[in-house]
């Protein structure tokens, strides 16, 4: 089944907020009704950006500063744009993404403050499209910390912070979302899993009915 | 002997027109006067750099678009200058490099005359510092491509490429001089290598002297 123009629906929240599970619920699900899905993650999704990733993250944490850091994940976005995201929206399929631009200004403008300006302008400059409907699974970082290390093949990278740090990853997005209203939806992500899967399939289902709905007029 | 600010120097021109030969006698002339010098090339001229000039240049080159590819350069730059250049120039070296910006305003600009506005743009933004002085070997294409099919390990990526497309990067070149006059002096590389590398020593000098003279006032 196709959808107008498709549909790109991310997940963003902090480590062990289940965003990846959600995703993977969530790909069953629209399968299951019929939809063309694509399930893909940054940092990587296509084979360059999966060879930057590679660079990024498997060497020295040191290596790049922040701002190389960031040309280095918007080059990585850029080709998973124009390989796998934007021909499968082109095809009529609905695009999950497990973390997108948000993380990047998230954990950037997380790192050092002044660096938000910077992800914005590169984003606009290169990237430019948005999701069309971004789901935070909003957690207690507590909760999240302790799901997060009781996990196989974390991303020490990104995922061995402490305590302090995901409350403020916490905040972060849930700034992100006050900042772009129309397309941030925030799911409680302290219900059990079936119950976080059926409000993020509702969100989904919505956004899938408001996109035939547009299309037709 | 220290430069005031240290003094960056950039080396452009076509294949064979004599680019790298004339650094390397420059590099020897400059040490021989007494001053520290640092002989650097993009892409590349870090660890960073290398790595990812090992990305782009080792692949299929249809691999990446040519903007993922002017990012990945922009990043592999801002690594350049934040390990090798700019460290240099605090410290009053003499820095040398084979290539640089002009490089990519004038491959990828000839590429899609549109990318020309996304390279400078990412340049301001992520770069921003413009070499002191530019030297650019002039040559007429034919000359300098039976020069460049002669030489042993050329990179086919840039340089294998036919006489028209040679003339039309020399003109963009020279058009890229007239559109920053203060900063690039056109030499005669169809001279002997002796002359050329006389003439670019004289331009550098007045460059360095005009340094000292402007810190002393």
């Amino acid at each position: 089944m196709q959808v107008p123009a498709g549909l790109f629906l991310t997940f963003e929240g902090i480590d062990g907020s289940g965003k990846s599970s959600q995703c993977k619920r969530l790909d069953e699900a629209l399968r299951r009704a019929g939809y063309d899905v694509v399930l893909t993650r940054e940092p990587g999704g296509s084979e360059g950006a999966e060879d930057i990733r590679r660079l990024v993250l498997e060497g020295d944490p040191a290596k790049w500063s922040a701002e190389t850091e960031i040309l280095l994940f918007t080059a990585a976005r850029r080709d998973h744009m124009e390989r796998t995201i934007l021909p499968a929206l082109a095809a009529g399929k609905v695009v999950i993404c497990d973390r997108f631009a948000d993380s990047t200004r998230m954990y950037q403008g997380m790192s050092r403050g002044d660096l938000r300006a910077t992800v914005d302008q590169l984003h606009n400059l290169m990237i430019g499209r948005e999701p069309d409907l971004t789901l935070l699974i909003d957690m207690d970082p507590a909760t999240g910390l302790s799901r997060a290390k009781g996990r196989q093949g974390t991303e020490e990278r990104f995922e061995d912070f402490g305590l302090g740090l995901q409350e403020k990853m916490r905040a972060g997005f849930l700034a992100l979302a006050a900042e772009f209203p129309d397309r941030f939806r925030t799911v409680d992500g302290a219900q059990d899993i079936d119950a976080v899967a059926a409000d993020v399939l509702q969100l989904a289902k919505a956004a899938l009915a408001a996109r035939v709905k547009a299309a037709q007029q």
